[in-house]
């Protein structure tokens, strides 16, 4: 067996059975071994970006991770932007990229880089399989590492020779998932405490934001007069009628500040302390209010639920205090014109049950979330690292990961241009998504952005960078030039109805909607 | 004035007037600078790797860099592959880099990143203004970085405080082009004695395969008998009727073998000694036979013109030796199967003086070289690093490099699909780009590769990972949806009538050739 083989192996052993890919010469040997095992899935990606955006999507979803193939320090380099979101999601991936033979390094053919260097800025763990008898135990380190709660992205380099040479040793075994990091009484003890005796926010985001955590935070709000808050942006919550439900912190600075401006105790429960997304002149980097206290009750790292559950018990917030649960509010569909509230309205009344909405619809999604809080119950997953272009592949990874789950992706129109060859894969595999393009022909978010730096009003050349007009992309075109059934619509009537047939069939479609 | 002004001001009193662009919140303030700049010319991308392959593109035709504006880490990993490309071709480039405000680096925002170390593999040179006051200067820095000879990239990073602080001090100066290095009279006589006495090639790339350099050396190969050779891939070359003509170092690892198996001396002039681009196992990197000796006439950086004249005035090749040049052949135009070797034929027939064509149509593209020895005389650019992507960013920087000439780019249907966002910008422009999909459903040279690491036949997952088939991109809906008028054809008729028509006509075109 050779040391592509011998990593095909090993990752099938360690529970990775899918690769998103895009392969070159140097991972040839590789492909050769994916293609003697019909047990690994390989979904194409006509892009990096596509490629390691899938692979973020995929493990949001299926709590474990895919493997990526990737070729050589520029296929890497063009991953990265979706590393980083996937890192900032806390999201396992397992890179492999293809690298040189060892002994060709020496020679700087044009394809060769420092792949090691261009791997560390937004991996976790960098290795590098230098032998084909390396090859197996490398890929058991890679997965161990990206698995490490809550999720890592571990990048492994491939040499050509690793790949084609004899690997005569035995293949290393996977590791067991290690115990996760026991919650501290002292921090049981202090949250309770403050949620007793001060105006307290439980922060939350990762696990605390699912399931059985989600059930004991709900408790601890309604036995204890905590209130609840999550991340402004979070790789996955499980929300709409029935669940706990559960605000955010809003994007813009202003509106932050205001909604933090009472905490006298901040809990961070898998969160971190939050901050402005970009600095403004005058305005502060860090959104809690100097005089809060802050308390750690869990790392992403730790047993949140586990916390969750003995803050719960420590605040007598059992089984039997039932926690305030969003409503099932459906909304007479929309008419007239077609706004981004419309929109909202209109996907919250027809979306299906268990549907994984993908936002990525950035200025035009802001008020989204609103409006489907009392929509069936769904996951809802966000744009964690603001490297935008990770919606449609991230979709297309969350499709992949849940096939009898409807996926929604909304996509603002600037976003979705950056990775758009992602609607291709989502044709290739037949896919069930479907995505809305919030098609208002600019970088809408900038033209604030524009103003909250206090420039003058737009001019020419910034025009020129702030519009997608003149030309006004095609989405129609675009999606069914890459496989995908679209339509444009301009009213929410017809928005409307063309969301609900979209929900009521399978496969992959686009709307591009076009907004007032 | 404020630090982005200052920026500005200083870009254009280097001569840096065209800035290819994608902001973000990060760069408003330079937003702002370049609005209150009309003679700064601002050119959108729809993705990053289209702002800094235009770059490429554009420094390739002008002989002088562009500045690009990239946001943030994610913007500049989205660059990186094409910054590759622009290294390999010596390109200089002048990158501006956004990023967070200085002091809010330690909050760890969402977007937040280490932009250095991202930067440093693709680049030659990187900076930080880390203040506004300093920011003139580094501005200065980075662009004599990237002019030095042969050209570089440099990155300036450029933290969002640094661009709205106040700038208290003067401008700083742009520095004049260094001087060349002088050539070295031990080069200059080792390779006339190795050309009078061995069998001798020089190999060229870089300045020697232009103008008055290229006569030079094919006065020297008419009087001594030396033989001409350019790299494999080039940045740019000048060739077709009335020029020296030249040819290449194939790209398969044996035809390149056997091209230089009887060179006794192999004289570099701007050349690297060639390598294989990939390792294969049994076959060397290194192609130069190991008996033959290797003398660097001119390094890349080196005044490669005044080398060549010196030779040829050592070797008696004045400028009464009349160097062989290539004819003015005007093939028939094809007729039948749209094979490569057709769409070939009918492109050297019906290209006009002085095209500018770039080369990404990888597999498809081989023979295009060979049929176009004796068609008008224009300049060819290639894909120098192997990261594929390059070639519609290429052609729409060239274009706006050169509006009066016309613009050919061969793209194979796998790379076109990576930078695709760049139509685009072409139609934004109304740039004279002609593209000419090379449509084979695949990528095919990585079937080459299967084959040539001794893999058996291709199965599902293989060729899951090979084909673009299933489905097909549809190459007329995905450019009319970017913008750019197209057509589909499938006979070598049908091509050349549409191509013809493309030639005499101004504004942007794609053609999809159907290949058999």
């Amino acid at each position: 067996m050779n040391g592509a083989d011998a990593l095909c192996a090993t990752l099938l052993a360690g529970g990775v059975d899918v690769c998103f890919a895009n392969p070159g010469t140097s991972e040839m040997h590789f492909v050769a071994a994916l293609d003697r095992q019909p047990r690994m899935r390989c979904v194409l990606g006509l892009f990096e970006g596509v490629v390691t955006g899938a692979a973020d999507g995929y493990a949001r979803m299926a709590d474990k991770p895919a493997a990526t193939l990737l070729h050589c320090g520029p296929g890497l380099a063009n991953g990265l932007a979706n590393l980083h979101n996937a890192r900032r999601a806390r999201s396992p991936v397992v890179n492999i990229v293809g690298d040189h033979a060892t002994w060709h390094r020496a020679y700087d053919a044009p394809l060769a880089s420092d792949v090691e260097a261009l791997a560390r800025p937004m991996s976790n763990w960098v290795g590098s399989a230098e032998t084909a008898d390396a090859v197996s135990e490398t890929a058991c380190m890679a997965m161990a590492q990206a698995q490490a709660a809550p999720g890592h992205i571990a990048t492994m380099i491939l040499p050509a020779d690793a790949a084609w040479g004899e690997a005569r040793g035995p293949l290393a075994r996977p590791r067991p998932a290690a115990f996760l990091p026991a919650t501290r009484w002292e921090a049981v003890s202090a949250a309770a405490q403050a949620i007793r005796t001060t105006r307290a926010t439980l922060l939350m985001s990762g696990g605390a934001l699912r399931g059985r955590a989600l059930e004991h935070a709900g408790r601890i709000a309604a036995a204890a007069g905590a209130r609840l808050l999550a991340q402004q942006s979070n790789a996955r919550m499980e929300r709409g009628a029935g669940r706990v439900p559960i605000a955010r912190v809003p994007y813009p600075v202003d509106q932050a500040l205001a909604s933090l401006a009472s905490v006298e105790t901040l809990i961070l429960v898998g969160a971190k302390a939050p901050v402005a997304f970009f600095a403004y002149p005058g305005k502060p980097s860090a959104l809690t209010p100097p005089q809060a206290r802050i308390i750690e009750l869990a790392a992403p790292g730790d047993d949140i639920e586990g916390a969750l559950a003995w803050l719960a018990d420590e605040l007598g917030a059992g089984s039997d205090v039932e926690p305030r649960r969003a409503p099932r509010l459906v909304a007479e569909p929309p008419t007239g014109a077609l706004t981004p509230d419309a929109i909202a309205v209109a996907i919250a009344a027809h979306m299906p049950e268990q549907a994984i909405v993908c936002d990525e619809a950035v200025t035009s999604g802001r008020d989204f979330f609103k409006h489907t809080a009392a929509a069936a119950p769904h996951d809802f997953l966000q744009l964690t690292g603001g490297a935008i272009g990770l919606g449609i592949p991230m979709a297309t990874g969350a499709a992949v990961a849940c096939p009898d789950r409807k996926v929604i992706s909304l996509q603002a129109d600037g976003s979705a241009l950056y990775t758009v060859q992602a609607l291709w894969t989502q044709a290739r595999e037949n896919l069930d998504v479907t995505t809305v393009i919030f098609a208002n022909r600019a970088y809408a978010i900038l033209y604030g952005e524009y103003a909250a730096v206090g420039a003058a009003e737009p001019g020419r050349n910034a025009r020129r960078m702030f519009d997608l007009a003149d030309p006004a992309p095609g989405w129609v075109k675009i999606a069914e030039g890459f496989g995908v059934p679209a339509t444009r619509v301009a009213t929410a009537e017809s928005f409307s109805r063309v969301f609900a047939d979209a929900m009521a069939s399978r496969g992959p479609r686009l709307i591009e909607a076009a907004i007032a």
